[in-house]
């Protein structure tokens, strides 16, 4: 815990993650009121929804009318998922916050399996987007590695293939002429633990100082908190999570593919160990309990069944 | 992950813990059916059963007939638990393996509602267990700290009181003539973080190097894992967790109280960081799936859902 940072940036993901691989139905407006009810608890980046092929993730069909359906809190981004130019462009004509990132996976199966292309054909994808941001005066801002740890085709993943994936993302960005924000190491199908975390942030690190750091961990195999854990002992500053513990991944094939981890247990977390999340945790328990209600089984989130701890000094 | 032990020593609690608070009546059968399944995967202790008062724990009322039944394994220990003089004695005329502990709770108001006893009034009772133990010859092992990090009536606990309190269990150990060979931190109700655990374990580790930690974690609050991943990285080398993730405290006063942490997902996590467990992860899967068809409703073990990742090397 040498290196904790001060506060967190925390972006939900639950309305994009949660309600694409929910086997039950949800409405439209269902989504949006629990969009609308997250964007009330201080979190400023909400991952509302994803601009997917309807086929292959029907729960979004409807991700237009979501977009627009959404009344906006000032302050708040309200971003959707993409994963070709097709997606980026049909982004590009909703009222969503379109946040320039580049994607890469490190495995280059799970790239093919995923989204039809291979590592090498998905650089040049990124470089369309790349132009695309240019041509619209959007700012880079994040390089995602998907993988990042390990996937259910190659199992783990040797972190100087991330390590030199990082240095293809600063590649791209430099050749649009584009500063890198940072990276955000996914844990797709959750195959990372405490130390392969410590292992491949320190290695990014001592390597890029200025990069900033992320995660986007799946809590398949329970190791989700201790390696959020391990991320913000290296001074990791931001984290995708998903509330109640909302999601899954529909390409993960495997069949206990599991959400990100929990947003309120992470904000309970944070601000237990004085990390600032700028999150109301009361009323982001009340989001963790629409969730639960409107996907109508059990989330996997712990605080929204203990509450938060009694609020006494130490004694 | 700085002093990450080369192996662990892990109990599982999972029949004792579990079948406490189960609302379904498990027959004994049942009981004795995931004792003696656990004893198959190598695990070396299992806490098997609890001799606390039927009245207030109706789940354990037939405690002395598990213990006879269980078909022993050579090189197992099958432990039970007791919380006053009353239980030990009956321990004592039970075919179970009596394991010297002093137990005290570093919240009086936690200890008085648990107990009926004040924490002086239980440093009494100590003095009458290890009087037990010395005229019975039953060695001195650990310390248990009940509510190290906090309880749902004084919230945190100040680490510097838990310090103290493990010199007050060396003092009795000393006024017996016994070695001491560790403490066990428990976070009987879910609030420690890897911070707290971490300064605590520190604390600890920089007054008395020879001590050997142990770590006893709730996970109410989703923090389990973390705290065990934190605590690993100080050397803690000895874990309490629950198959499957059963169990949860009757006296904790909490809606939420859950299980320990699991005893699958935490050997997972261990045996991927190269640490030793000497358990045979899929025949523990099973185990936990055997205790999720004996309770009858879903536990909260990840990889019992998503199973262990693809053995293939890193690529």
């Amino acid at each position: 815990m040498s290196d904790l940072p001060k506060s967190v940036r925390i972006h939900d993901e639950g309305p994009r993650e949660g309600f694409q691989i929910e086997p039950k139905a949800i409405s439209t407006a269902e989504k949006v009121q629990l969009i609308e009810a997250l964007a009330e608890t201080g979190l400023k980046q909400i991952d509302a929804l994803a601009l997917v092929n309807p086929k292959r993730v029907p729960g979004w069909a409807d991700a237009d009318e979501v977009a627009r359906l959404i009344r906006k809190r000032p302050g708040v981004r309200y971003t959707g998922l993409w994963l070709n130019m097709k997606g980026l462009e049909r982004a590009a004509t909703l009222p969503v916050d379109i946040v320039g990132v580049i994607r890469l996976t490190a495995s280059e199966t799970f790239c093919i399996r995923n989204t039809n292309r291979n590592i090498a054909q998905t650089m040049d994808e990124q470089r369309q987007w790349l132009a695309f941001y240019r041509q619209h005066n959007i700012p880079l801002e994040w390089g995602y590695i998907m993988t990042s740890f390990g996937c259910n085709y190659e199992g783990l993943i040797a972190p100087e293939k991330v390590v030199s994936m990082v240095g293809d993302i600063l590649g791209l960005a430099d050749e649009f002429g584009f500063p890198l924000k940072g990276v955000v190491f996914a844990d797709t199908v959750g195959m990372g633990t405490p130390l392969s975390v410590q292992r491949l942030i320190g290695m990014v690190r001592s390597k890029w100082p200025e990069l900033q750091i992320g995660t986007h961990l799946h809590d398949t195999r329970g190791t989700g908190m201790a390696n959020a854990a391990a991320a913000l002992g290296l001074g990791a500053s931001q984290f995708d999570t998903t509330v109640g513990g909302l999601g899954g991944c529909p390409f993960a094939a495997s069949k206990g593919a599991a959400g990100n981890i929990c947003t309120e247990d992470f904000v309970y977390m944070c601000e237990e160990m004085g990390i600032s999340t700028g999150v109301d945790l009361p009323k982001l328990i009340e989001c963790a309990k629409m969730a639960e209600a409107i996907v109508g089984h059990p989330l996997p989130g712990k605080v929204m069944k203990a509450g938060i701890r009694p609020r006494t000094t130490i004694g």
